[in-house]
Parts: structure tokens; C-alpha cells; sequence
């Protein structure tokens, strides 16, 4: 079997997200330490009403998303989370309670909850029904915006079990064929434990761009892509603002001779297993994150669903073997032919974990719009930045 | 909540799978009653050694796929797995058995029987699981070609189940950036159960296109769209036989910028949950379907792998409430605003189900180079076709 090759410090930025290095150099930013920015955002959390242990919590979830260079899903949210709460959308002391069980199974009450905070606790008891039972599934409704899927399913790591997590969001993505806007990005992780080599971690929108992604070409007045934005009428453009202009994100594959329908499929799944075996709400009734647009005075559910998994690896063969062919794997698709100008074929989670190791050193750029949000967050709330 | 707004007898062909109404007219083709088919396979697999239960049961997984149109999953195979019999890859009175099992999960080793025998019963087994714990994981080693994932997450409907299936197969798809061919199409099938609404069910290849499109435009000579095939350098190409001169099939997204990166990653979940699980083998090691390739003679475990599960409705919420919501989703999104030229928004199971109400009664069209290796092969055998 090959060993390791790869080096987090070594490993070069080519292999990034799209866009992120091009983004970092070409809009004015700040660096900042970890650890100043989860001790505001702990802070902040405290300061709406939540206990220490889910301010830790809930920053670690936003902190993660930025250490791992998902910028869309960190710091930049938080005086969103602070404006749902003032809205008294978000309820800063929840109640999460199982409502419904089986041995395997689980339906929680997230108690308008931070996703945040729900997503982790309906993701534990996923793992304690693993440890009895073999696996344990958790549809959650009453909840809200989770971060990102990564934080919830790479929890089984270190338990030698795979994790998987998937929530639905604001509606945002139109059907193929369709010109309304029915759901969500629906991410989906599967977090899949190696031996030496590091952890197998998928996590992506169901969309062929995530909306952060678009976001970013938004801030530098660039055009996307053909195949990310349809317009009002359903046309693909290249308009990034395009949505906001009543056009709609496109499920993964772009067009229906590409495949958009297998992202639609993708997206309906999610939005199923998160809020109708949950009973949240689904489709075009999911509450937008945004505390400015009301949800819907004829909702089908509670909040926002999610749905959490976890499977135990000697559930079904001895770990070590697993182990032994996860390595395997990894290491056979890492080290595969490349494509003229490429180094490597890259593995689920390399690259947010490449950009952890050097954001853990050298700390997390943020935007010049988003330090300002939060230098007026903290003027609000009283929290120094 | 709206009434069922379609009946698949007054459904027009235009929602059918691309391609699929011009290559039954631009063909030559006779039709057949399912029967004549069904028996035909049937006698089939009695005569390679097959139970009469067994041979029932491949009849069936092979003769739904010709109903529901995926005409390259059907009877077009049935020689393909009487030449691996013949080739001793398939054993036709397998033992199947349990090799290991927790309460919710279990492994089940096929005896390289054929995965249209083992996958219903490994099936079987998930849903038995279900039944007392909720839900029931089986992954599959040492088995071969499933046909359609559909047939096996279907038969948890009836039992007011979630079923969901899913395998990898003969390596043909390259990674994004790489030129080597390492993973299958790995569908993925998830069927849920409605009330008055059809069920949901999305059964679909992890590539941009199937490899079933593909070979129909290979019988028409025609090229394939941009983003569905690349060359053996890793080039898009429209060469509808490029995967035969070296090059390879694509992950859904068709490329980086749309999203490829994500269709990887469905593909490798689906190789990762049907055989590092399961000990079968995965990514280039999984054994051709055709006779004339042989398999790795190093191999990293035991014939081809499948991923089956079931989630029993109730071990969430009430059946009836479940469906009411089922109804009501697929109801809102199927009446959905459209963009012009199309009549409605096509929810996952419509075609095939459409399809199914035609071909029951008017029977079922094989091109002429199927029929006459059907034919070929009912002599070969000694059977009447």
C-alpha cells in the first residue's frame, strides 16, 4: 500500500476552491486570530441568551466553516443568527427533546433552537443509538440554519464511525424545468474515517455552485459561470446578481442534457429526510434565513429540517480491515493519472483541511464588509471585537 | 391540498427520458409482450442452474427495467450474464449468507451469485432489520450486476418503507483532473412512499449521462454533448465512443467549474458504502461485466458490492401524516411554473412510471441487434424465444 503522500504545510493553494485564491488577493481583507474570533463569537452567543456550553458550541460550529475556507458559513453569519433572535425567530434557550423513537431512529423537537447548538445534540444521539444498535438516524425539525454539514457528520470520526448529515435551507433553487424557486442548496457531508490517511469528508451543495460562491463573485462584480444562475423566465446567465432579481440557483448539472434533473433529485431527497420524516417545513414553505423576509403565514411544519446519521465501521467488518482499505482507496485515487496541468486528483476534504492547517497558522481573512459587520455587531451588543 | 393531477394513461411521451421516443422510432424494432420476455428469461436462467425461485426472481428485476424503459438494464443483458456463468465468474446455486450483523446492519456475502438475486435478498434482510429496529443496512460482497437500483429500494414501498440501493460497477468514469478510468456509474436509487400521489423515486447514475444514452447514440452513430464522455488525455469530447478508444465517462456536473468534483463525490460514496464496507471490490479492482475482460488477478476483495437499506416510515412519524406531506410535496412541485415549451415539472419516478402503464399494454420494444442476440441465445440453449 502507498504511504501518505501528502503534507498539509506543503501542499499548495492550486488545489483550493475555486476562486477562493483569486478572491483573497483581489478584495481588501484583514487576517485575524482564531482565537479572537471564536471568543466573539462565544461572546456574541452569550449575549443573546445562551448557556456557555452552547456559545461553545455554536462558535466552534461557525469557527470550523472558517478555519476549513468556508467563508460563506463562519463569521459572516452571525449578526444574521443575532438578527433571526431579535426577530424572535431564534430561540437562544431551546428545549430539544426526542419526540418520536426507535431503537435506530430518532424524530427532535429543535425548539426554534440555533441550528448551530440542535445539529450537534441530534447528531449525539445519533452515535449513542450507533454504539447500541449498529447505526442511529435523526430527522430534526423546529430548527435553523445548521452551518456547515462538515461540523455534524465529522463528529463519528473519532468514534471509528461514518458520519453523514444533509439539512434543507431557504428556497432558492428552481426544478429543471421550473421557473419558482422550490429549494434549498441542500447540502449533504458523508464523512467516511480513514487509517493514515486522513478522513474521507464530502460535503457539497446539491446546486451546481453553493450560493457562497456566487456571493463572492457578487463583491467583485464578476459574471458566473453559464449553468449556475437561471433567470426569472428560466434561461441560464450569466448574471451573478441573477437571483436576487427573481432567477433561481440551478440543481447540480446545469441543464437537463447534463444531468440538472439528478440534481433535483438530490435536492428533493434532502429536503425530504430533513422535513417530512421530521415534520419541519419543506420546499418552498422553509423559512428564509434572511430576518427581513417573512416565513410563510401557512407553513406545513416547524423551522427547518435536518437529517443526521451515524454508522458504526464494526457494524459491519472489523476496523482495522476497513481501515486498511480506506488507505487503500485514498491513496489509489489521490496518486491516479492527472489531466495536463493538474497535480493531483483531489480527495474529498483535502482541500478544506489543507486550508485549516493554514488558517490554524496564520489566521482567517475576513472581508472588509464582513469586519465591519461585526465591529457594528459588537458596538450593538457591547462586545469588544 | 391539490388532487392527483396526472394519470399516466393520458401522459404524453414528451416527458419520457431524453432521447428515448427518437430512438424507438429511429431504429428498427419489434415489440413484445411481457410475458413472452419475462418467460424467455425465466427458461434462461433455469438453464444456467438457476432454482426456479431464483430464476422467478432475476425474470422480474430484468423484466421491470424493460417496463419502466432503462431498456439498457434488461433483457439487452441477459446474455452478458449467461457468458459470465460461462466464464464460471457467476454461480448460479450461490449460498447467501450473513457473514456479519448488528442490530440495524448486516454483510451478506453473494457467493458471486447474480446481484439480481442477491441484491433482493440482501434487501429482504434490511427490511426484516426495520422492522424490529427502524431501519436495516445491508452491504453486499461477492455478488455481480444488480440491474436497476430501482427494483430493490422499490420493494420497501409496500411495506410503508424507505428504500434506497445503490452499487458500483465496472470502472468507465474518471475523476475530475484525472484521466483514469476508477469508478462506475454507482447509481443511486431512493424510493418513498406517497398516499394518493405515485411514490418518489429517483434512480439515477452518479455520471452525467448513463451509459445506456450512450450506447444508443452509438447505435445511431450520432455524438454525444459536450461534457458526457472525455478523451484519453482527459478532453471533452463529443465521440460517443470515446470510452471505448481509451477516454472515459464523466462525473455528473460534467466539469470542475460545474460541479464534477460533486458527481466524484456521489460516485465514491457509492463505491465506499457497496464495498470498503463490505469487502468487496472497489474503483478500478471491480470486475468487468463483460466476459471477454478479466478481472484484476490482484484483487482488493471479492466480486462487486451493493449498499441497500430501509427506514420504516413509523419509526419517525405517524404513517398517515408522513404521506399526507409526501402528497402535498410532490403535488406542489409537480404543479410548479414551468418554463416555456415544457408542461410541468417532472418528479423522480414519472417517466419510468409512465412508461411502465405503456409498455404493460402495449408491450415491450427491443432493437433489432437485442432481439437477435436473444434469439442466438434461445438456440444456444435449447430455449424458444
Amino acid at each position: 500500500m502507498a504511504s501518505l503522500s501528502i503534507n498539509p504545510n506543503e501542499s499548495s493553494l492550486k488545489t483550493l476552491e475555486i476562486g477562493l485564491k483569486k478572491s483573497l488577493l483581489s478584495i481588501m481583507q484583514n487576517t485575524f486570530p482564531e482565537s479572537q474570533l471564536r471568543q466573539f463569537a462565544h461572546n456574541t452567543f452569550l449575549k443573546i441568551g445562551c448557556s456557555q456550553e452552547d456559545a461553545t458550541l455554536a462558535a466552534n460550529v461557525l469557527l470550523q466553516a472558517d478555519l476549513r475556507g468556508i467563508d460563506s458559513h463562519g463569521l459572516a453569519r452571525l449578526s444574521g443568527y443575532v438578527r433571526l433572535w431579535e426577530a424572535k425567530r431564534i430561540n437562544s434557550k431551546p428545549k430539544i427533546e426526542i419526540v418520536h423513537e426507535s431503537p435506530s431512529t430518532a424524530v427532535v423537537n429543535g425548539d426554534q433552537g440555533l441550528g448551530l447548538v440542535v445539529a450537534p445534540k441530534a447528531m449525539e444521539i445519533a452515535m449513542k443509538k450507533a454504539e447500541t444498535c449498529g447505526t442511529g438516524w435523526v430527522a430534526v425539525k423546529n430548527s435553523n440554519h445548521f452551518g456547515i454539514a462538515g461540523y455534524h457528520a465529522m463528529m463519528a470520526l473519532d468514534r471509528d464511525m461514518i458520519g453523514m448529515s444533509m439539512t434543507n435551507a431557504s428556497p432558492l433553487v428552481a426544478p429543471t424545468f421550473s421557473t419558482e424557486r422550490l429549494l434549498g442548496t441542500n447540502p449533504i457531508c458523508v464523512a467516511i474515517p480513514a487509517g493514515k490517511q486522513p478522513p474521507f469528508v464530502a460535503d457539497f451543495a446539491t446546486t451546481t455552485a453553493a450560493n457562497g460562491k456566487l456571493e463572492i463573485l457578487q463583491r467583485k462584480n464578476e459574471d458566473a459561470p453559464l449553468g449556475w444562475v437561471q433567470t426569472k423566465d428560466g434561461k441560464s446567465t450569466t448574471n451573478a446578481h441573477g437571483v436576487k432579481e427573481g432567477g433561481a440557483l440551478i440543481p447540480l448539472g446545469s441543464d437537463r442534457e447534463h444531468g440538472s434533473h439528478k440534481g433535483f433529485c438530490l435536492g428533493a431527497w434532502v429536503d425530504i429526510f430533513s422535513a417530512v420524516l421530521s415534520g419541519a417545513n419543506y420546499g418552498p414553505w422553509v423559512p428564509p434565513f434572511v430576518s427581513f423576509l417573512a416565513p410563510s403565514d401557512n407553513p406545513v411544519g416547524e423551522g427547518i429540517g435536518h437529517f443526521v446519521g451515524a454508522m458504526r465501521i464494526d457494524a459491519f467488518r472489523p476496523k482495522e480491515e476497513f481501515k486498511h482499505h480506506m488507505d487503500n482507496w485514498i491513496s489509489r485515487f489521490r496518486e491516479a493519472s492527472t489531466v495536463d496541468g493538474e497535480d493531483r486528483v483531489i480527495i474529498p476534504g483535502d482541500p478544506e483541511r489543507e486550508q485549516e492547517a493554514i488558517r490554524k497558522k496564520d489566521g482567517i481573512p475576513l472581508n472588509d464588509k464582513v469586519e465591519q459587520d461585526l465591529r457594528e455587531l459588537g458596538e450593538k451588543l457591547g462586545i469588544p471585537f
